[in-house]
């Protein structure tokens, strides 16, 4: 087994299915004897998640996109302390839903932010732990919130509701990303079928990082 | 009258008596016709109060402390942005009770993230923004402290409840600032009665940095 754990984060527009194939992924790592832990920001901390009540509230329309950048970080750091890097300590695989690429795209490309000033607030909060591989899901952004709107399960926060341009924005700002981190972003067609990105990122994770990571 | 705004912010250790003091300049301000605005983070901002409620909730022990450094960030951003800066703009006196200096003395320094580290993320939120002047209320934290203990009406939140060390650290953490930005902090003697300290400040804001403004 590994000695330290490997830190794997997911990126994407909405509607890219990724929830469903990290789960299906980590199922398989657990089967195959690895130690995981699968999460998502906030991650149930509670203080994250209070963080995340605020920036998610359909109210706060007043909202700027500084203070949205923030709290995303504040709340980002507290479920790295509390979650993540206790985990990696302990040498666990950890997957996790949307990281800090989600904050470089949304806020610093799309709200027009910039990536270099939302990447400040949030190397303070990270300081070095990166992730070790991001898995970027290609999909069209309207493919994606097509996807969403026909899932009437999934209830729409304030992200949720800006318009197909801002979504479009973050496309393009993830499209940067990629380019300014070809080592660590590894993109995977999402439009295919559920199964096929599944195992498509299967052999992204397991072959290319975990099978021969302390080997 | 002036054409652009002028910001006062005030600091110093808790106990200071900082507060009855502004609230006695605000007063002769207005007697003397400027436009004022008195105000203090969160500046009844209804996301900023939020955000504070958190930060100072008794129970969150397991904040750290760069969360609480990016929360507080977060909130002076939307306090800034809908109360500070929209005041400034329309040519008012703006004082604030307590801003930036409180976080890099109390996270910066007394937590021991470094001046220089929150000081980068508080630049991100408060951009160009800077106060004008900063008068300091020069009192030894552990009269300041005993003051408080004296003021029954006076609920502790979390960061009243830290030990007698980390108020001292603060004390030095702004020692640290006043000689950082000798041109923006004044320091007044805290330590004298009501009265005598209202009228030291009243003659640093008013003679030194109002009256001349525009003229």
């Amino acid at each position: 087994m590994i000695q330290k754990g490997i830190f794997i984060t997911f990126e994407g527009p909405e509607g890219a299915g990724k929830t469903t194939v990290i789960t299906e992924l980590a199922k398989r790592l657990v089967e195959e004897g690895w130690n995981v832990v699968l999460t998502r920001e906030p991650g149930g901390i509670r203080i994250a998640e209070k963080i995340r009540e605020i920036i998610l509230d359909n109210n706060h329309q007043e909202m700027d996109a500084k203070t949205e950048a923030l709290l995303y970080a504040a709340a980002r750091r507290q479920h790295l302390v509390e979650k993540v890097i206790p985990a990696l300590d302990d040498g666990f695989i950890v997957l996790c839903d949307r990281f800090v690429d989600s904050s470089l795209a949304y806020q610093g490309y799309a709200r027009g932010l910039g990536i270099d000033e939302v990447l400040l607030i949030n190397k303070f909060a990270i300081a070095n732990t990166m992730p070790d591989l991001t898995v970027f899901f290609d999909i069209d952004p309207e493919e994606g919130l097509a996807r969403i709107a026909n899932n009437s399960e999934r209830e729409q926060n304030r992200l949720d509701k800006e318009n197909i341009q801002f979504h479009r924005k973050v496309y393009e700002g993830y499209q940067e990303l990629i380019h300014r981190y070809p080592d660590r972003i590894v993109t995977t067609d999402a439009s295919l079928s559920e199964l096929e990105v599944t195992e498509n990122v299967w052999k992204i994770i397991y072959f290319q990082h975990i099978k021969y990571s302390n080997s």
